[in-house]
C-alpha cells in the first residue's frame, strides 16, 4: 500500500539494518486517522470473510486492532503478555519467543473471549519472524476458532515469518513488505 | 454517564470488594463502538480546551485513548511501562507504584512526542489511587506541557485518587464513579 510505504519512507528511521523505528505514527505516538485508512484497506482485503472478532497482542497491536474492529463492526480482543508461564485454567495460553527482547513470554487470552466456530482476524503492527502470530494461532486452535487471516502493517520480508505463515496456508496481508533495509534506504517488495 | 453505569451493572463483576472486572467490554475484550460513545461524551466535557494530544499508558488505556484522539482529531501517545528504572536521556520518565501488582514501574515517553506548550488530555480506563495519572502529570510538567484534564472511564471513588487530583486543581472527568461496591451491588456517585 503506497500510503504506508510513503509514510515509512518519510517518517521511519532505520537503525543498524534490522530495526525500523516508526514510533512517531505507529507504536508510541499514534496517528489514529492514518490507522483508520489502513483499516479500510484490510476491510477490503478480507471482505466476505465473515470475521467475528479481531485478535491482537498488547501493546502496540491494540490501536491497529481497534481501528480494524471498528471498520468491521466486531469486538477486539487483545492477548496479554505474562512474564511467567504460571497461568490458570480460565485462559488459553501460548509460549512465545521474542527476538527483540531475547526472552520467552506467555501470551494469554481468557477462554470467555474466543469461542469454537468464531472467525478470527489476527492483527499486529509488525511481522518479523512470526512468533507472536504463531502464538495467537495456537490459542485460536485450542479454542476451536478459525483464523481467517492476519492483518499486519509492516512485514520484515527478510525475516521470513510472513512467507512461512503463507506456506502454512494462512492469508497474510501486510500493507508494506520490506525486503531489504540499510543505511542506503528501504526496498519494498512489489 | 448512565450508558457506562448500566454496562458496568450488566457486564461487570465485583470480586472481593476492591476488584471490578470489566474485561468483556473495556480492557481485554473491547467494544470499540461503545468506547466511541464514551469518547463523544469526553469531547463534549472538554470542548474548548484546544487539546493538542491525548496521553495514556499501555496497555488498557490505548483503545480508549485512540477513541478520544479520533474524536478530537489529534494524535495519541501512550507511555510505556518499564520494569527497571534504567532509562536513557531521550525520554521523560516517572516512577509509579502499582497497588494492583504491588510493585514500582517506570513510565516512559519519548521527548519527541510531548513538547512545551502542548495541551494534553490524559486518558485511562480506571482511576483508583491516581498514581498512574500522577506519573503522566510529572512527565507533562517535565516537558513544559499543560495538562488540561483527565478522561477516565471508571473511577473507584472510595480509593480517593480522583478527589485528590481534583483538589490539586485538575479537571477529572470520570464517566462512572463508584463510591461503594460489594457482593450486594455497586453504588455510583450522583
Amino acid at each position: 500500500m503506497k500510503l504506508l510505504e510513503d509514510r515509512i519512507l518519510s517518517d521511519g528511521e532505520v537503525i543498524g539494518g534490522k530495526i525500523l523505528k516508526v514510533s512517531n505514527f505507529l507504536n508510541h505516538q499514534i496517528d489514529v486517522a492514518f490507522l483508520d485508512k489502513l483499516a479500510q484497506e484490510w476491510a477490503g482485503l478480507f471482505a466476505g470473510s465473515k470475521i467475528t472478532k479481531v485478535l491482537t497482542i498488547e501493546s502496540s497491536g491494540i490501536a491497529i486492532g481497534a481501528s480494524i474492529a471498528r471498520v468491521l463492526g466486531v469486538p477486539l480482543v487483545f492477548a496479554k503478555k505474562h512474564q511467567t508461564s504460571n497461568v490458570n485454567e480460565d485462559v488459553y495460553s501460548s509460549k512465545v519467543y521474542s527476538f527483540t527482547h531475547d526472552q520467552f513470554y506467555t501470551v494469554v487470552v481468557s477462554k470467555k473471549y474466543i469461542s469454537a466456530g468464531e472467525k478470527i482476524l489476527l492483527a499486529d503492527d509488525f511481522l518479523a519472524n512470526g512468533n507472536a502470530l504463531k502464538g495467537l494461532i495456537e490459542i485460536c486452535k485450542a479454542a476451536g476458532a478459525e483464523v481467517v487471516g492476519a492483518a499486519c502493517a509492516i512485514e520484515k520480508g527478510f525475516q521470513n515469518g510472513g512467507d512461512e505463515l503463507r506456506k502454512m496456508g494462512l492469508k497474510v496481508e501486510s500493507l508494506a513488505i520490506i525486503d531489504k533495509m540499510d543505511s542506503n534506504g528501504i526496498v519494498f517488495r512489489k
